[in-house]
């Protein structure tokens, strides 16, 4: 799986350095003062925010140094913030916030930059006072704190999680414009907490359990039906996410994570599961979270995330500055295992190449693909289409709309076409 | 790899509901009010800190509501803290700090709480300015932005990076008390960055090319040699830690990255890499990080960290409430590849069982271990020892000094031992 050298073509930028002092020192042109940096900082944050960003710099070197090797840095912290120069960031609205895929390296998503959705804002929770109740048809009745949740064995895995609204507006037409806008609902974490049949062990199901309703503490108190069929080998009652405890806007202190599953049946802030013999029909199953058919008809219960892919470099909103060597990179995922391939046409679909995959590829989880590419300064139309272990393949939009119609607004999994024009501007198009 | 459902014990921790509404509400005797709230929290924090990290929430929902159903909580954010509950932190000197392991989960180590070992201070550098020389013995000597090199194939490997300083106190009898303060000096992240070999490449060996000087740009300008035979398949120049950049104190905009190699080989800000046709004899490979053994002669160039383990729960300083069900859990690591199995002790070291481990199992990677244990209320005494893809065992504390004496500070990797006594406090000692 590990990829071999590449020879980057001679368009490849590079300059050529005569030094061969032991130590060197790289100097600009116009060494930046002080006021020109925190002038240029400040146009790009905003007074406050550039005081607060550099606040930890400042004390100890008020300027950026032309040749660092000449002042002392800062020392140790208890808890780190990543660098004032870099600025990637959620794109936010009250009710959610999506991933910059376009800016992400490997696999995981950094806690911080995680999407977000939720339906009446992000609860603040006192742990020592939260609890989950599980009840209905099981023979014990429990309530347990979280720190007799963490007493349990723990299971940890890296997996997605996405939202079925992820790239929605998709449906009628090229809506969206960059990787983050369209298809930024989705994220991946290393998530650890209980298995929920360990705790259902300890309730002890009755005859008749076949579903379970989970519930929030949110003050959308959101609740989603499940079949235990489905869930019981998989599901865990989750406390933590990339090795730390849960980020509020991800259910802290507790989540339900059902691998592979849309995301609104990961309920968060979670604080109940009833079992029950039938689904329980909840707003979220009924109104919303159901897929419209052509007929009228609407499909229920559609858990399963399919197969989907998108190239991230280059993507939309981003310009390739000349001819030459492109590294395509994106992100593949399947709700229904290990991706199994990926490929990638750079023609509009004529033609396909399969795409390097980066290890490890983990079932249900993000999985970063790559290939070489030469551009030759012509239009180009890039699609990536995900080949999953179940031999599904990502359809084309056509396909998927010959199908499903256009009345729906979740699931939507097509092929992501980017168009390069001959400036190197990439845009979303659908062909 | 996956973990089986285990029955905790009858001693685990419960109680009782018989509410069947369909929604509850949870409430305490005492609701807490704002003012009771902060004062806690300002106890905690002190006034400024609780100040800041309470303003996202206390903007939206000025106190920790009784039922969290009934305030809408607060709007989706650019970029994501952690709750204000939650206080984990390293534990910082000016040149080092460490990581809290006995509060990690999985193996992911969040980035804020990364380890750090810098030698002059974390410098403050403005990416855009930046460049990687590489020069020496090299047919095309070459100067590269961090832009140039994000341009190359990109690589990302989930590895450890450990101090051979780490627990480095301990070869003089049980010093540290915590996890965290005897073994916080590695930690675990997705490094993603672009091949040595596929730079290497382009600048092209020269013959005599053999090992290769890497400069960092902080204020101690670090600088290693290492030798091209051991780095050249494995080593990356990597910009970016779990999907972000890297952050300022783990080498932004660039370090190099040597898997299994000690940590203070992966220059951190690096700027320069030399080729040479002999060690350079630097600072760091002759006054420091030698291994000083007892006849008085000094390993040089001990690279590779060698199998290590460490039971994180139960862990020194912690304590065991009750007798009854306890999963001891822990990390373990080898720089010589994957773990082949973790072997645990509770009578310290009369016998052993094999622990379960966490799936994915990686190459030169924290390594989640886990085992079922009853305690029975009684003095213990809890040991792990790691066992490598090689066949290499991890040493015992006599077995250790029987061969390195007790002059060395670096790679200290016997085996932990933590006594538990009948009152379940934990402690650090040597048997």
């Amino acid at each position: 799986m590990d990829k071999k050298t590449r020879k980057p073509t001679s368009g490849e930028q590079k300059s050529t350095a005569s030094t061969n002092d032991f130590r060197i020192t790289t100097r600009t042109k116009e060494p930046p003062t002080r006021r020109a940096f925190l002038t240029g900082a400040t146009s790009l944050l905003g007074t406050a925010a550039a005081h607060v960003l550099l606040a930890p710099f400042l004390g100890h070197a008020a300027d950026v140094p032309d040749d660092p090797t000449r002042v002392p840095g800062v020392p140790a912290t208890e808890y780190g913030r990543r660098s004032p120069f870099e600025r990637s960031k959620r794109l936010a609205k009250p009710q959610r916030s999506r991933t910059p895929l376009q800016d992400l390296h490997g696999i995981i998503t950094p806690s911080a930059l995680h999407f977000e959705r939720h339906h009446n804002g992000v609860p603040m929770i006192d742990p020592a006072r939260h609890r989950l109740l599980v009840h209905g048809l099981v023979e014990r009745p429990l309530l347990f704190t979280i720190d007799e949740l963490k007493r349990f064995p723990a299971t940890s895995r890296i997996v997605f999680v996405e939202c079925s609204g992820n790239s929605g507006k998709e449906w009628k037409g090229p809506k969206g414009k960059t990787a983050q806008e369209i298809h930024g609902l989705t994220s991946t974490s290393e998530w650890t907490g209980v298995r929920l049949s360990t705790v259902l062990a300890e309730a002890g199901l009755t005859p008749g359990a076949t579903w379970m309703l989970a519930e929030g503490s949110d003050a959308a108190a959101m609740t989603r039906s499940l079949p235990l069929d489905r869930v019981l080998d998989e599901a865990l009652l989750c406390y933590a996410q990339n090795g730390d405890p849960l980020r509020p806007e991800q259910g802290y202190p507790l989540r339900l994570l059902v691998p592979g599953f849309e995301g609104n049946t990961c309920i968060k802030w979670l604080r109940r599961l009833k079992l029950v013999s039938a689904p329980v029909m909840t707003r979220e199953e009924t109104s919303k979270y159901t897929d419209l058919m052509p007929d009228g008809t609407a499909r229920q219960f559609t858990f399963d995330m399919e197969a989907k892919s998108v190239i991230t470099v280059p993507s939309g909103g981003q310009r390739l500055k000349k001819p030459g060597y492109v590294e395509i990179r994106g992100l593949a995922w399947s709700g229904r295992g290990r991706v199994e391939k990926v490929e990638v046409s750079v023609d509009g679909g004529n033609s396909w190449r399969t795409a390097g995959l980066q290890a490890p590829v983990l079932p249900k989880c993000h999985t970063r693909f790559y290939l070489d590419w030469w551009w030759d300064g012509r239009d180009a139309i890039l699609q990536s289409r995900c080949i999953d272990e179940t031999g599904y393949r990502q359809p084309t939009h056509q396909e998927l709309v010959s199908i499903r119609g256009t009345n729906s607004y979740y699931h939507y999994n097509a092929i992501q076409s980017w168009k390069i024009d001959e400036e190197g501007q990439v845009s979303n198009v659908q062909v």
